[in-house]
This record gives C-alpha cells, structure tokens and sequence, in this order.
C-alpha cells in the first residue's frame, strides 16, 4: 500500500523538475523574445524590477532596467535590418523553493555585409524568481569573457553554489 | 491514502516531463545525425512526408522532402572531406498530445583552409509529431537570419505560442 | 487504490528523469569549470582515473589523464588574460543503469586582438558513470570535426547506440 507521504515525496521530486524544466524553457526564450522583436513577450520574461546587469557597450553605463527597457531592447533588435542572434548556451540550474539560478555561456552572432561574425562571449548568472506561478529573471549578471578576473568568477561562483546545493563533493 | 485520480494526475505529469526530454533529444540528434553522415538513424528523426522548409542555398528551391531527401542530406554530409557542424541551440517546447513544436536558433560552422567559421545562423519552428511512440519531424522551417521579417517572425510567433500554452502573461 | 507495484514503475520513471537532468547538470557545467577556473570544483566532475581523450593540440600527444590532469587545464585557462569559452552543446542522452553516454557537438572561442574567433569545432562523447551518488566524467572522447572518418564515426556511433536504447526504428 502506497503512503501518503511516499506520494507526497514522489511529487516533490516531480515539481523539482517541473521547476527545472520551465527555467531551461525561460532561458531557452530570452534569444528568440530579442531577436524575434517580441516586444511583449520578452518583457513577460522578466520581473518589473528586472536588471539586465550587462557591460556590453550596447546596454549602456549601468545595463538594462525594468521590464520596459528589456521591452525597448527587443523593439530596437526587431527593426534591426541586418542578422543578429542571441544565443543562450545549456546552463547550470539549482532551484531553491521560488528563487533559482542558472549559470553559462551567451554569445551574440552579427551579420555584416552577408557574413556573420561573433560579436560576444560572455559569462552570465541569471537570478530567477517565481512569480505568480511563473519563473521570472529579477537579475542577469553578463561579463565579456576577455580574460578578466570578473567573467571568470561569474562561471566559478555558479559552479560552486550549484555544486554545493547538489551536494557533489 | 492515495486515490487513483491523485496518482494519474502525478502519471501525467511525468509523461509530460517525458515527453519534453524525449523532444530534447529529438532536436539534439539532428546535427549528430548529418555530421555523423548517419543515414539511416537520420532519416527515423523525420516523418516519411518530411518537408526541411529552409531557404539555405543548398537545400534547393524548395526545402528538403521526405524521409529519403533529409538521408540524401546526411548521406552528402557524411562523405564531406572537410569539417561541418550543424548545431542546435536549447529551443523552447511545447507539447499538445500527439503533437508538439519546438523553436530556436540553430548555427552552421563549416572549415575552410583549416579554419572554422559561421557559414549560417538561423531561426527555427520544428513541427513534431509522435509516431509509433517515437517523437519525429514533419516540418522544420529554417530562415536565415538576415534581418528579414520572416526570420523573426519564426521565432515570435513560437514564442508568443509556446507561454500562450505555459499560461505565461 | 495505488498498488506498490504501479507506485514503484512510475518512481522508476521519475528515476530516469532526474539522471539525464543530472546529467544535463554535469555537460552544462564542463565549460564554466574550465572558463572559470574552478579547479577543485572541475575536478570533481571527474572520476580519479579520468581520461580526456581529445586530438587538441594543446591536450598532450595522449589527451589529458586523471582528476589532477583536469584541475591543471582549469588552473591554466584561469589564468589566461585573453578571453576563452568552452561551450558544449545539448547532447543526446542515454542512461542504462549507473553508466551513461552523452554524445555531441563543443566548439571553443577564442579572444585575440579583442575579437572573438572560432578555435574549435569537435564531436563528443562523453562515458560516464554514477560514483557516490553524484554523475561523473569517467571519458570524453574529443575529435577535431575536419571531415576525418573518425570524427564523424563518434557522432554516428553515438547516435546508432542512443536510438536502440530509445527503441527508435
């Protein structure tokens, strides 16, 4: 016979990855909500206090603010009238109840004259949070991968904290 | 004590979950199965009627079709003497039964003289079906990403399906 | 009524789930151990007996050897003072018990000059075991993609042996 609590902890386990699975979806939509110009869409990405915490030339001297402003970065991508792709590579997901983290590689691929070149290799931590029943992104941390003490820590406080919370030793 | 309708409603839930992960490898054979020149094991991703609906050059005026057209493709690949890679980046999924779509960038490396370069990027919808229990490819529509508004069209509209389908606003 | 026996097949289910997320969890943090010269943290996705066999270059005439050979290529990377990035892109995943195979397409970036290029471009397969609890790198087998017979049979081998575990025909 089936306990109630043996139930009760085979549904947890599936809500964690539940939980995982809407982040991998969450991430996987940040590229195609910028380079789709899914004004509305890839504002819904993103909690109304969001920080897009870049220092990337194009996001200004203190990065992207509020859901507006990421609403702004995805209009100006969607009238761009050459090639440009964000791309979000696998990332590293520890969830802890509503808040969650995820942590990799990004880079941006422009087209120039019919060619396209790299533009962008950054490191990223993406802090997430449960809103309404959705998992939103309040911060996304995003340093150009040049060899800086900065980027690197990005990659290897993720690693860390993601190891420590699945107790890999 | 555990109802039976508490416990399909948990079945369910894996199956989805199932399903999902079951698409993820679907979309991550793909660029295996042509680099690989993998034949056979590329031609069972796609439905029998397959349509590859992309405007790259080399995939004719018209996409690729059918089962032995996307063989022809890995078959082609396969026998390639310097280096190609097609690469799929994480998409977002959505399932509806029997029928799911899956939507993201995708990228071409291809060596030259020794040297790798982008030789594409691309946006993607992946129409997908199961059959015979298996998850395969009816249609994948591929659009260079020029700055056209097809090409973002692909990846908004996807988008706008997929968190219509996850209830996100 | 949930007989023990409907209770522990979907448990099986939910089993295999959190082995290839977990896995998912170890590919995806290869690169930002490396990038972020994690040392102690990279080497724990090895076992102690670990070979990355990798035609590389920079990987030795025989790839590199143990967990102590690992932690040596994040110390290096974390002390270069141009940009590096290691990506690994989704794989697919196969799990029979305590071992499993990731099989799939990595290419680095490299900074020079502050632009980014493409250093390399490899098919992958990861063998990989369960020790203590916690998924590791026992092997990577790393083949430059230049059109060799042998990089291609890695992706297809890998391929083949993922669609018989899935049944997929």
């Amino acid at each position: 016979m089936v306990s109630d609590e043996e139930f009760s902890t085979l549904e947890g386990r599936v809500r964690e990855l539940e939980d995982k699975l809407a982040i991998y979806q969450l991430i996987a939509s940040y590229g195609p909500s910028i380079d789709g110009g899914a004004v509305v869409e890839a504002g819904r990405l993103w909690t109304d206090d969001a920080w897009y915490d870049s220092d990337a030339p194009t996001a200004g001297s203190d990065g992207v603010h509020g859901r507006a402003g990421i609403e702004a970065v995805a209009k100006m991508c969607g009238e761009m009238s050459v090639g440009v792709a964000h791309i979000t590579h696998l990332p590293i997901v520890s969830v802890d109840g509503d808040r969650a983290t995820a942590v990799g590689h990004s880079n941006t691929f422009h087209q120039d004259a019919g060619e396209f070149h790299i533009a962008r290799v950054a490191s990223n931590r993406w802090d997430l949070e449960r809103i309404d029943g959705a998992w939103r992104v309040r911060r996304r941390t995003n340093r150009i991968l040049d060899g800086s003490a900065e980027s690197k820590a990005v990659l290897a406080e993720g690693l860390r904290d993601a190891q420590e919370a699945d107790h890999i030793r």
